[in-house]
């Protein structure tokens, strides 16, 4: 086996960790997916695929997704990127847009991955603390800085934040490009997609994998100005021209179009999740009033570690971060009301 | 509408022009698709999934496809990435192994996305010219260098380069990484599979998009030493955790097992191109002896550019670059045996 120097050149990286995907049969409140199963109209395109096309490379516009998402939103399609994941999409906004010396804004508390595309793209950022209660303190994205984002709601704290001041925030950086990741928007905050028109600097992130029950089918988006967009194409073809399958094209545009379906799958996960607030509460828990799909709760007496423990024991699995602030912390997806009412069960024992 | 300084923080590129995808009936011999469909056994993955688990997140490391290549190619599976088509897989290697000051090096003539992903990650870089017949010449690759990168056979010229002048090269680098992007050499070229386990900086990169029918389906891999391997995995979890759907990690899974159907499929294609060679010399066009799914051809007396656009006027595409070196020549990509037939008929008209 030879040996050299080449690992000096390697970019050396500390990378996203995932929540578990356990093989064995589990009740699972751990990744955010959703309990219910996307819209069956989806099966009709798998069905009536012909695999010999398998053969063909995609289009590389993915036009019959990008079509479907900008009518459902009302935009044009040049005003529609769409990605693998959101997790995609946003790895290719800070590719795109956070190309300053000047540090990258988020909050202390936000989507772990952001601080993990930074250091994999070497762009410098600083977390800005959220208040005592989970909220952004918008004076502190009144700074010089290389470009913000923070999700609405903010995950994992589930914590609405206004459209007036975002629009503050936005207004106040128009020399930086600002993301709402909106991954969570559909359970109960407002979108900032109203405000695109108005601000040419200011991008919107959505994703299938909640809302609309798609996770394992890897669709995300961004909307924006229709200058921000043709930028992203332009890294994202700098990258891999092809990036979406036509199933995950087809199968993305009919559920999209579904929009009777979509409303009724939401309804029902905001119900359990005032139901469950309801339920934690008796149990002794506290938690931020969440408008997205998890609850994030710590109890008054036992330490979250070891419910978080206690809780995979009994095979139901929920997520846990040994981090500052937010180590007594767990944060539970809203699953189906009855395997809710397992979690509850589970907890009352562990908690007697 | 704001307007402000945020685009001077933009990454701007040019982007990679992927070859036309029309949208109307053509005869296409533009981007090297394979002519037969995947595996019949695909079909199957389709109508026996369950769209339920679409709601949840995939195996993120892909268990399922990357044991069933490691099986086929007799790895460990420690030792096979997987990604979004070979193009996703060659981008997280640039990103992964090309952290040098020194000029990454590859040929002057060869896949036209190489100095795309160095301009689009800022990796400085020299295009090593190849000699006249086409040819890597070795020593152009003996000089100090932030890693190397040729595809074995090479696009668009389909020369097959020796396993040995391949391991001269290796040998000479050992402080960089080398990568070889077989993407085509199950048409007849040698893979240097063989030397991975002497050489731990030798990565080899091989696609189901060309000789596994499966350009749809975004499925790409490399194979190399686990350390390798590792640093990847780490870069592609610092970028998107899950880039690959349950249904592709299943039809490629399937696809690959099916031994028998891609050996046949391989042989009508490697025969069909032997015959093309034959019918384009009876037209007057002169070629390199292609080892992989395409003709790399220019006519003695016609310019490639003129019969470019007479083919397309009669809806056959092949590919064309006015670029230094390659503009009179054609790639055609090689079809079934009738689209050929109708190629040769069309020619003979336009030559005539």
């Amino acid at each position: 086996m030879s040996t050299g120097s080449w690992e000096n050149n390697v970019r050396k990286v500390v990378p996203y960790t995932p929540g578990e995907q356990p093989k064995e049969k589990v009740i699972k409140l751990n990744t955010n997916e959703n309990p219910y199963p996307p819209s069956p109209k989806v099966k009709r395109i798998l069905d009536e695929y012909n695999c010999d096309k398998m053969r063909l490379y995609p289009d590389p516009d993915a036009t019959v997704l990008v079509d479907a998402i900008a009518e459902r939103y009302n935009v044009k399609p040049s005003q529609v990127f769409v990605g693998v994941g959101s997790d995609d999409v946003i790895s290719v906004a800070f590719l795109t847009f956070f190309n300053s010396e000047k540090p990258v804004l988020f909050p202390d508390i936000t989507y772990s991955f952001y601080d993990v595309w930074a250091d994999v793209y070497r762009i410098p950022f600083v977390q800005k603390p959220l208040t005592a209660d989970f909220k952004i303190d918008p004076a502190n994205y009144k700074c010089e800085n290389g470009g913000i984002i923070f999700p609405n709601p903010n995950a994992p704290t589930g914590c609405e934040e206004s459209l007036s001041m975002i629009e503050d925030i936005v207004k106040a950086n128009p020399d930086s490009v600002v993301i709402i990741d909106e991954a969570y928007v559909d359970f109960g905050a407002e979108s900032a997609l109203s405000l695109i028109d108005k601000y040419e600097n200011l991008l919107v992130i959505q994703t299938f994998s909640k809302s609309r029950s798609m996770a394992g089918m890897r669709i995300g988006y961004a909307i924006g100005s229709e200058k921000l967009i043709k930028y992203m194409n332009d890294v994202k073809f700098s990258i891999n021209s092809y990036t979406m399958t036509p199933l995950t094209q087809l199968c993305g545009a009919e559920a999209i179009k579904d929009e009777e379906y979509f409303v009724n799958t939401v309804k029902k996960i905001v119900d359990t999740r005032e139901y469950s607030k309801k339920k934690l509460a008796e149990l002794g828990f506290e938690f931020t009033d969440s408008k997205s799909n998890f609850i994030f709760a710590s109890h008054k007496s036992k330490p979250a570690s070891e419910i978080f423990a206690a809780l995979k024991e009994k095979k139901i699995f929920v997520r846990y971060w040994n981090k500052p602030r937010i180590s007594n912390h767990l944060r539970i997806t809203v699953g189906t009301p009855e395997e809710m009412d397992e979690l509850f069960a589970a907890l009352k024992e562990i908690l007697k």
